[in-house]
């Protein structure tokens, strides 16, 4: 007997003994996948979970993943990844704040993972930037957890509020040069919910602009083939409210997407040309930007003749 | 204009506002894939992340999933699952200490989730369980979290060792009824490692053993199609040592995968009919067990044709 | 410039030149995925598409796989795959056969494929076998593409129908000593069709039986975490029109779970032992059997604790 | 008995029969992976398998894909995508001939596929086209199957020359005003294969190009993260041998990926503004494009400041 049968005489190559049963020689792996549309889908390694918490609104997840490194997660779904929320925050932020002659005070609607205060932050001109979230738990998960963002939290221009961004915005008496939409997308709620109607750009956003100011909002997927609810929608309906609206957009390789934006303000000189942009960030950003400059910004204003005709 | 666009005049149908920019309309989810062979995944899906922990050996993690309930996590390696671990669990245990006549002392090798302490303290005869196993973070987090187990890491007859299970063995004096092996397969560190060499069944394990004494361990997948180095080899190196060597096999659901444990002695009373294990159960065992009896036990010791010609 | 860029002065180590632009570094593959349950997938990498065809009821396709060889799809649908369909067909066909003391003739409901009638037209004491199932395009393709069931169809003992198998058997004058379903689950066409009615059972299926007759049939999933809605009914229901009902279970590694067959007959005699089992093999069968023989036929009639309690 | 049991008396809702023991109440579905990355995969549900062929070179297939239409798989290699390829072949094509002042010939390396010849002819100026793919087979697939190129293959001024493209370019005497490169990326063969290297451009494309002719190829993923081997080194390879050499980049969806293409000329006219380019389309152009115009080709034109950085 045993002429085919292994008889394990010898000691192994190396000790591997890990006090489970079920170590198999199988290979194991945990996956984040996203269902971009039906029939389609993104999924990419998760290496390892770095931390979790829960709110009163939602589970926190903070996932150390192979392409895209850290990755936060909000109620299962992905918020920012390490590897390119550079990308979205640098394109949500600068153009409105580099576009402004003298932008001393912002307020940020949302943003309670820091990134979006951190370029606001960059720009020396800044006295002041109100971030209002309505989520404690994610702030302080994120003051804790994100490194990237520690400064930010520490800074003494920086006042953090826990709000519904809606509420404190109607009621505060203060005004700002630029007021910055870091919220999730309308389609959400329905249609387009209260952060995203006409009713609140006309009568709470504008009226907390200073003259001259800037409002800017993320505005959700605008590709080629991507489902375009929102993009249209909310530049639709800011053209209802303010006289210059500019749309842009830019590709966030961890959203498999081209992302949108739009600025508006009743002060025309949100229009600027490369060279212009790139003095302006010579004199006034006194930390390097790694996407955003003249020759990007006066591309990604640039739409293509599908996302033109939307 | 804005004949097709939505320009949003109305209030949502509910408030829907998380703080983050990114909670577009796409379906998000967490997927634990194993890849059982090369082209052949077994994926399912991760409802929630309950815990985590890290030892000096490996990451552990506790899963809420959604076809298993409560997955255990070494390394990323699936070691238990809520739904089935029962079926393994009593597999392991029970043939060896319902086949021998009075077991009362048995040595646990590995085993720090508990699950096989708990099936071993079902039978009444037992006056004293000695778990050794050598990842004292992996016991302490499944005594804490793994609430199926807990009146088990309270018990008196319970002896939880923190040491390498083959070096413990090997230094302790006394010796045992039962010996189990729920260790992790040979084929981790080499062709088979040193918990599983004839070198060690000979010199330790047999002389560790009571007269009549049985020895009983996990042996990895044993399907048809399944990769069949480990399972043979244990039984080829085992008839080696012992007089009497009993192969057994049942499917476990969440390892989609048929798996193999082997028995050996030097008595042959391992061999019981059906209703003689019925009675015994009966007599000696005061819990319910949801997969054995006597029955089950004459159906898992037939091996089919393709099995018993490996 | 160019210190750090690639200058390609050099010819290539290996042409690699497919006409086409889009050969990127990226590795790409075809997958079949089965939603076993919900949040639980079994999936393999497809090599190659072989052939495909179309019924009137269904598209057809054989497609090559790395772990289960050849597999043919019904609308998508796994119906067999090459390198374990032997244990479904040697489980559907044998147990039945072979507890009969003189199968002759044999009618099967579906089958095709050709794999049915393949493992029957092994026995030497057939005379005469129909196989009636109702999608001509099936038949012809199977015939034309399943090499491993060539023979089978040129076999002077096989009568191919085209038709409804229930009409077909409800119209034929003739009795059979065995009667095979090998058709679709119930739950398709909601809760039991008219192919799994008692009433079906009880004035067709019966009384086209032979004295001494038996009737078995496929009776889907029969795992410990299986959805158990065909399996028990088909039982229960067979219960209610035959003497003696046997219901049995084997493990199909490309179901990635166990399988249920149910044999019924108002003759006990179908009821053997291991070892007349082999004897009965040996002196009728001229072919070999790679799953069926005494000991795994009295393992998979043995069910477990759980499976009993359906 | 029974209480709990489906006895089946009831005829079922709908026939449902498909002659197959196998159609379980599970989902299945067949899907299309693209390794993107490592741990990072995009992957699309596959409806149909519509054709299927093979060639000496390579296996052909086209599948139909739920968000992508029908798409062209070589060798398993996703090499177009009908809902998108539009956007691939403009962006090849366009920019070239519409930076020339009078494009009459045209050699394509490779575009079996016939989309990049059908967007050639599209220009009124053009009198001959030569497509040169070495894979008959692929050539004749896609003239059968996809329809959308049908016309242009029965073009009188289409020339389809069956060979390796370099070898064709190296022996044929003409000159032409535009060569297009559609080929496979070079990391295929090696770090860049001789249809990337500078002895081919400087000895073999360059001395077929007519006076003021323009030299095009696609040049592989352009993403903020994607594997930049392919796009900065033909760049900087083409910049040894042309005076004017322009990269340009846009979003493909089908590839999750921004795509990168590159112009060399030694002629200047190459940079066009916005409006120019829009009047010349609608002189030379009688077909529409669905993604190029003038601001489209100003705007893929201008990179952002991390693929300057390559």
């Amino acid at each position: 007997m045993g002429e085919a049968h292994v008889i394990c005489e010898d000691p192994p190559k190396e000790e591997n003994y890990d006090g489970g049963y079920n170590s198999r020689s199988r290979k194991n792996s945990l996956w984040y996948e996203e269902e971009i549309d039906e029939g389609l889908k993104w999924t990419y390694s998760v290496s390892r979970v770095l931390h979790t918490g829960a709110s009163q609104f939602q589970d926190i997840a903070l996932l150390e993943t192979q392409p895209f490194g850290k990755v936060l997660l909000l109620d299962g779904k992905m918020q920012s990844a390490e590897a390119d929320e550079f990308v979205y925050h640098e394109a949500l932020v600068h153009p409105a704040l580099l576009s402004h002659p003298n932008p001393q005070t912002v307020f940020i609607m949302g943003g309670g993972e820091g990134s979006t205060a951190r370029e606001v932050l960059k720009h020396k001109t800044i006295a002041k930037v109100v971030m209002c979230d309505i989520d404690k738990e994610v702030v302080d998960f994120c003051q804790m957890h994100l490194s990237v963002n520690r400064d930010t939290f520490q800074s003494k221009k920086l006042d953090v509020i826990i709000r519904d961004a809606r509420l404190e915005l109607e009621d505060c008496v203060e005004k700002f040069d630029i007021v910055i939409g870091d919220l999730a997308d309308p389609m959400e709620g329905g249609p387009c919910n209260q952060l995203y109607t006409k009713a609140f750009y006309q009568n709470i956003v504008k009226s907390k602009l200073k003259n001259g100011g800037i409002f800017v909002t993320q505005a959700g997927p605008a590709g080629i083939l991507s489902n375009l609810d929102v993009f249209p929608s909310i530049y639709h309906t800011l053209k209802q409210v303010f006289r210059y609206v500019i749309p842009y957009t830019t590709h966030i390789p961890s959203y498999s997407d081209v992302w949108g934006w739009v600025m508006a303000s009743n002060t025309d000189y949100i229009y600027q040309n490369a060279s212009d942009i790139d003095s302006i960030i010579k004199s006034r950003i006194n930390a390097s930007l790694k996407f955003m400059d003249g020759e990007t910004y006066s591309g990604i204003l640039k739409l293509n003749k599908q996302q033109r005709q939307m």
